[in-house]
């Protein structure tokens, strides 16, 4: 059992690296500017229990008070600065951590309660709407951050609070005949609970999570019937009140809780909700693999649900933006012109903690193929050069309504911090060690880095030296004293790969997978090795039911897009450029002057044309009878940038990531 | 000035084509079917002011009352028979009119108001809730329930109470000091008004529908508010209360009130609604050429956007089924796995309203174009050949959730009168008798039938014999005494028409706008004459931009669809059907055993194929650089059978309307 918030410790980046730019701009500049943001916001003193004008403001998601995810937010950002902290000294940040644990330790009540808006605006209410409104989401993040503060300060000033608070949980919540058979409408606590638990080891811990997880979608929950109909009923809501997120009129697969999780079939609602809830299914599973097969059945069920029909080329996930989740099967628009696209950052770090977590007990390219799309592309595109910028929603294509851009900050401010927690453990991604029966070592992603590990009772280093996602080539060193070497290493075949060679050659058939797995008996003798894998440019064209009929450029793991600051003379947001599959593509590597950012950027030189305007026709359709139907004209180049890099050198916000693909016969 | 309502009394349908059946069925069969179902749902007694159980139930589209529509449902039954009892005397509908006519009259309250739930379930609460409650709604049905009344029977039973009523709202709605500066969240009283004018010409009638029209979206219209946001907050209407059909916080637009129409620049909102209101806009136009310019600009631009970027192939309008309406440009799926389709009939039969009223200021095919496509796909296909069936959402493909198939009635039942209203006047929409400067007569519509004229003071009758829209000749004669031939003729070539012929020969460069003008002195020497349509099949494709990269096959205004009753093995909805634009296709005459109808099926022998199921790859897209991609494998044949038929034989509800197009290249 292992998690990245702690194996991070062991694996060190090497600078240079996209990764390691982006983490070292997390550290220099983002935990900074977000903790201005905090303040700037009145979420910094928050913990204070003072009012704040702000709790009187109309909510932007009627009935949901815009603060009420405040704990979460400082939450977030407090186990993110503690990743960071292990490594650079920052005495602003540590004293900011110090100062917002004693305001929670102050915040505390004293039956171990922890929550400011009911404490501050609606004391009295607690735990009268699990279904809507975060107050056990917020305790999960507490408990996170609460275990990243121990792991960092190795002292008790927030995990102690914080485990008198989950006490106070452990009775409140449960089976019993006085607890309250409730779960929380946004899943997270069931993850840090297993968390913590493996921390820990109080079953008690354990079986809270368990009953959340299990419990959820339980039709005869309380009194035979559903617990959220039951609260919605406690609470006087009048029957046929529809929450603006819900689709329908009991929208309870919004919260996933619209029958047990064995029982889903496809992946449904709220993207982040999803992902949050089967990571730490998966961490149960993991937990006790002899435990009810059905969990681990869900878990695949969905998994493959989601990757081949509801996620985007970017590994982005959540086409609709009404419930921030799920659409039918296929239904994959491009941008919300287009009927919708949502992607949220969030629930593609989520994407990777579920990634993440399967990988654990099935290694299997498949997994981490998605994590490392989604790192690269769907959590990458979130966050400025800089760390100071940000998306919440990630579309593939832009439209006047909603232009290409960044923001400082948002009012549900879930996806800033979470990309600081997520690069404060980035390490933790890289390599999985499992000990036991296997004594291995995985290499999921590719970054330059170290890892540390024991082999034989001694140190040892696994060290990468590559130039990834750029080039395909990855050296690998182990460096260890010990005479014998008793650990295997995976490393990762991408499913993308064509062709990949590996000097000297692997044993024979030692692919499983998608992982090549080295035994100890051949690094014993090859202690350095070197992997080569074909990153050359690949069209990507989405399932013909999705009806987009569109290619996507993708090289390596780096989803590309076209902007209107390389091709400035685009006014349609690239709706009507047609791209032939038979286009070449040129390489050229670029050092960006505004942002000092290198990467590879690609040209289409043939094979690029657009649709000219057709006189307009009072009909709903065009006739197209084997003749050729819709005009074009030839473009000379187009200029394609990683999806990520997008929205970072000003520009019109004109951008596209799948372009329409050129039919000969049309 | 003329209205088809009125006008059909001077046109009789000869037996045998399509429309003259199905016109017939609902004489024979569906008004007395429809009073059955208004007699068993309660409907029918609600007049009479008692309690009815239902009341109590719990609405389906909160917090909208089921019964707030049966004012409505029984108005337009009402018109819908008059409309019929002209020709046919039926006893039983007969006495139920005036039995209905009774209990309206006797609901009237002292001071001329009539409405069922506001007298029976809420008293006190009239006029709190235009926007959402359906009161002025209810009234406009009543108007034209009692005109259509007054027209057959020539007594005041029902107009004489309706004008009282008129006469109260005329009092309370308006832009006085003492009255309520508010108009209806639904339109059709303005329509309802504007007819009433034209029979009063009493100017309160004509003031009273202006104000409805302009005052609507007016942001400043009470204490510097919007209406609906002044009403809201009177209820006490807690900010940020959001309807279920509103896509966003203050969905003004829903109601096609988020701005004055003359500044609206798409068309957007619930679709029945634009129509109607643009209906009503249209006729103000066409009483008053020389007002506000602006109002004839905004129908033409609302118009154009609806046609070109919002509406299917079939002449179904509105994607979205959140608010029964428009989606954004070019986002039209066919079927609600596929991100929706609502299309509803009143949509479709509101389309025809609003060409028809067009067409008599201005005379362009790409009006009539239109309505004849709704006529014969979107509004035929929801009522079975046999009249006792009918559909509310007209998707272009079914899906497991949505299978094709129909209805006995629905809690909302505004769709089954419609039809009803529609067809009994359908004579008046084939013809336009246009007098003054211009003495012209027009045919929009190729249908057998006759119609009556003065012609030099002298009765005329035109004559058009044809099997359309299964054979695109159409023969004319012309009888009249007249000595003199005062009036000229325009008939219309409708736009897909590749080619025509006329024998005899018009007079040269007589096509203007797709009509064929035949001055008097030429038919005064061609009394009979032939026009000769080319209706061969085609291939419709929609725009690039609404990602349907489909073709649907359509022929003369008939577009076809696949059904699995004549295609028994498909499993998937035709989903994975594929194509070709160079594929033939077989005409075949044929009578239906089932249902006794005669139409021409097709059949495409070549050029069909099927995506095969590509294996589970877990990535979301497949890499197609230049090779062929996705399996597929040859269909010998696909048959087709006309949009309006499907759902009339059994089967499996499996159809759809535009196929995959198969490109050579994938």
């Amino acid at each position: 059992m292992a998690y990245p918030q702690e194996t991070f410790l062991t694996t060190r980046l090497m600078p240079g690296s996209l990764i390691s730019r982006r983490r070292g701009v997390v550290g220099s500049n983002t935990l900074s500017y977000q903790l201005e943001m905090l303040k700037k916001t009145g979420r910094y003193d928050a913990f204070d229990l003072h009012w704040h004008s702000s709790y009187e403001d109309p909510p932007d998601v009627w009935p949901i008070p815009n603060h009420l995810f405040w704990d979460s937010d400082i939450a977030k950002w407090i186990e993110g600065a503690c990743y960071f902290l292990h490594e650079h000294e920052d005495p602003k940040i540590d004293a900011a951590v110090k100062e917002l644990v004693n305001m929670i330790r102050g915040a505390q009540l004293k039956d171990g309660y922890i929550n400011i808006h009911y404490t501050v605006v609606k004391p009295g209410e607690r735990f009268t709407n699990l279904r809507d409104f975060h107050e056990l989401y917020n305790a999960g993040h507490l408990i996170e951050a609460a275990l990243a503060h121990n792991q960092l300060y190795r002292n008790d000033d927030l995990l102690g609070p914080i485990l008198k608070y989950v006490d106070f949980l452990c009775g409140e919540f449960g089976p019993k005949m006085n607890q309250t058979p409730g779960y929380p409408g946004h899943p997270e606590i069931e993850l840090a609970l297993l968390r913590l638990y493996h921390r820990t080891q109080n079953p008690e811990h354990l079986e809270l999570a368990k009953f959340f997880i299990t419990e959820r979608g339980n039709p005869n929950g309380v009194d035979g019937c559903h617990y959220y109909h039951f609260e919605a009923r406690q609470r006087g809501e009048e029957p046929g009140v529809r929450m603006p997120y819900w689709g329908d009129a009991d929208a309870l697969w919004y919260y996933q809780a619209h029958k047990p999780l064995v029982e889903q079939q496809t992946i449904k609602g709220h993207s982040v909700r999803a992902m949050y809830l089967l990571s730490a299914a998966a961490d149960l599973v993991r937990l006790d693999q002899t435990s009810d097969g059905r969990l681990k059945d869900a878990i695949y069920r969905l998994w493959d649900n989601m990757v081949t029909c509801k996620m985007y080329v970017t590994g982005g996930i959540g086409a609709i933006k009404q419930w921030e989740g799920f659409g039918p099967n296929y239904f994959l628009p491009q941008g919300s012109d287009e009927g919708g696209c949502y992607a949220e950052t969030c629930a593609a770090i989520g994407v990777m903690m579920l990634a993440e977590r399967i990988l654990q007990y099935d290694l299997d390219h498949r997994f981490s193929d998605i994590m490392e799309l989604s790192l690269y592309n769907a959590v990458l595109t979130a966050m400025s050069y800089d760390g100071t910028k940000f998306t919440y929603v990630n579309q593939l294509a832009s439209s006047d309504e909603d232009l290409s851009k960044r923001e400082e900050w948002f009012k549900c401010a879930c996806c800033p911090p979470n990309i600081l927690r997520l690069l404060g453990q980035i390490g933790g991604y890289i390599y999985t060690r499992t000990t036991g029966e296997q004594d291995r070592l995985s290499v999921h992603l590719y970054i330059s880095s170290s890892t540390e590990f024991k082999c034989d009772d001694q140190r040892a280093t696994l060290i990468q030296k590559t130039d990834w996602p750029w080039s395909g080539r990855v050296d690998f060193n182990l460096e260890t004293q010990a005479s014998r070497i008793t650990v295997s290493l995976a490393v990762r075949i991408p499913g993308w790969a064509k062709e990949w060679t590996m000097s000297p050659r692997p044993p024979p058939d030692s692919e499983e997978k998608g992982y090549l797995i080295l035994p100890a008996t051949w690094l014993s003798i090859n202690r350095s090795f070197t992997l080569d894998i074909d990153i050359s440019p690949r069209l990507i064209a989405p399932h013909p039911f999705t009806d987009q009929d569109t290619l996507a450029v993708v090289r390596g793991p780096i989803v590309y897009c076209v902007e209107d600051v390389d091709n400035p003379w685009v006014l349609d947001h690239f709706k009507s450029i047609l791209l032939d599959a038979a286009c070449s593509l040129d390489e050229k590597t670029v050092t960006d002057d505004t942002t000092g950012d290198t990467y590879v950027a690609l040209t289409a030189t043939k094979g690029v044309s657009m649709l000219t305007k057709d006189s307009i026709h009072a009909y709903p359709g065009v006739e197209c009878n084997g003749a050729a139907k819709f005009s074009k004209r030839i473009i000379d180049r187009l200029n394609f940038v990683p999806y990520y890099f997008k929205a970072n050198r000003g520009g019109l916000g004109q951008a596209r990531v799948g372009l329409r693909r050129w039919h000969h016969d049309i």
